[in-house]
């Protein structure tokens, strides 16, 4: 963890693309805070030309946010592929426990060993296997409370696993760890979390290891969240701002103090 | 129509979780709007899983503002299980006169008698079969043109009406009322009238009764409206006020005396 | 192009309805900006109605963004009809060349005749069968590299081309000019090239003839983003801002000392 501003100067030089598969809801948010941050975008869903397209971008974000068969079909192909091909790639298992559709296909997802799996507390436990208290994209539970379950999904797939909440937790199943920012107006904003997870995946992008990468994603939009709530009125202002906020970091914002062992 | 504000502050206690099957155009605004508002939005439209989340949420939504075949069986099998399940859901029939597909569907959606139809005027008109001068998504009627439509609707689905436009009605078929707030940069911003209907399954997730709390949906949206048209340099930044100033809403500025009978 | 300010005047006096096959990240701007500048939008996708609904519109715009097949038949069976109508319409080949998907769906497209192409460098040379260097939807080469590959277009459809980037090129294949105007945070934000596309078809459908249209298109739309910069504290508040602008727009900005033969 000793190279989080490091992470964003290479992310800002690369300007890696980024396949989202991702929810309808979430896209116009996700493309805007990856072209904020330095990075490109391209939504690429359809079965058609999913996995033609997956071996041209540098990582991958599969979100279930707004799943369907065929979607689902895609994602299976490009995660497989990514993981074949050893290109990172994030799942995001957003209200993982909410339906039997869902928690099956983000099963099949998680079996393709995702780099990444980002999610809040409720979702990180319906994926372990553990009850829940979320409902809909919420969590019902606090962070902590998925610890356990987040650090044996890590060592299950081989991955890192992060919970998002008030205070973050990264884990790679041996080592956990704390990242303090953020702010409560990005709950009140619909898919800061999904854009998040996009943003991780730029960061896989340019490496170097996945909890370095994950942490500075996490570091970097938890601060540009701070910033943003600093000159808004609400909620529709922060968003606008948070987006400014994203443009404006600075490689050297990403303290590392914020981040220590768990 | 004498507990406006209670309909909010019970809203923002009871963080009511609302089932939205929306159209791609207003879903951003939608989950936002309802966010900003202390409610939970969720997005779910496949046929393989809208049904299973029904029965986890407060409320539904249905607007057709993007239907297709597959999304339209998701939405007739969720709203025939909200009525038989007896909980409340708005019908949104979005250019409902545009086409014979659509035309077909919002009638069948109507068989399953809403607890509410939202519409403009056009819109109205248009299911309640009667000729319209609406094109598109915009209005080509007056809101008073269609107050006959509007009763004879909620007359037929045993619900409620609301047609909105530059002064809002509201009737059960028997009592009409008329809500006078908004303003003109609304109709300038996309799915303003479609985040209305989300916001009216929020309201009427917490009750009392569907009209006040249609009432109070339509209030608290229009003063939120009115308040951030003040601050707006154009329909951009009206937009990003309105979801600061349905944040900033307080039960005690939902005036009653903006409601009077029609 | 001595009336590029009487373009903008009839647009606003008309108000022209613009149907839209657009892509999924896309539709919140592009409807906005269609609003904003006086427009009607409406986004219809659908097998089981496009068609239908394609004759109520004034022009047309198809944007390949996010296809699948069946959007790409309602794209294909819309575009025939403007064209057999003589409605106007515009081809948005959104990284043409990322797929053979997507190079095929656009090559039938470019087949129906539309009356404007709006693309970036990489997206024109892919569509006229030349290598390219982009990748995703970003440009990889400078607008006058697709010069010549843009005039051949031009005389293949028998429509105007334009190429938009830090220079934007129009041409009808015989006379080409240069357009200068727009701003680099254009390119921060997502889909604003694609809102573009759906305000040319909007100036389209007003006339007189495609190239003064096209012209008056691309220069509201870049002055427009010049004006937003200006307030701009990044790609988040420059979003709202353009369609501020293009709200505030008057005939007489549109300066033809910025448009020049090429």
């Amino acid at each position: 963890m000793d190279d989080l501003g490091g992470c964003l100067g290479r992310l800002r030089e690369g300007a890696p693309l980024v396949h989202c598969i991702t929810n309808l809801v979430a896209m116009d948010l996700t493309a805007n805070a990856l072209l904020a941050l330095g990075a490109s975008p391209a939504m690429v869903h359809a079965e058609a030309e999913a996995e033609a397209f997956a071996g041209l971008a540098a990582a991958l974000l599969v979100n279930i946010g707004t799943p369907d068969p065929a979607w689902g079909r895609a994602m299976e192909a490009c995660a497989a592929r990514a993981s074949r091909d050893g290109r990172p790639w994030v799942l995001d298992p957003v209200a993982a426990g909410a339906t039997p559709f869902r928690r099956e296909l983000a099963g099949r997802l998680l079996d393709a060993r995702p780099t990444l799996v980002r999610g809040n507390a409720s979702e990180v436990l319906a994926l372990a296997g553990e009850g829940s208290a979320g409902r809909g994209t919420e969590a019902g539970d606090p962070v902590e409370a998925a610890r356990g379950a987040a650090e044996a999904l890590a060592r299950r797939t081989g991955g890192v696993v992060a919970v998002t909440g008030a205070v973050d937790l990264v884990t790679d199943g041996a080592l956990t760890w704390r990242v303090r920012c953020g702010h409560p107006l990005m709950a009140q904003v619909t898919a800061t979390g999904c854009a998040l997870g996009a943003v991780a995946a730029a960061f896989l992008a340019v490496g170097p290891g996945p909890e370095e990468a994950t942490t500075a994603a996490l570091l970097a939009f938890g601060l540009a969240g701070e910033r943003a709530a600093e000159g808004a009125g609400g909620p529709g202002s922060f968003r606008a701002g948070l987006l400014d906020a994203l443009a404006a970091l600075e490689p050297g914002d990403l303290d590392p103090g914020r981040v220590a062992p768990a």
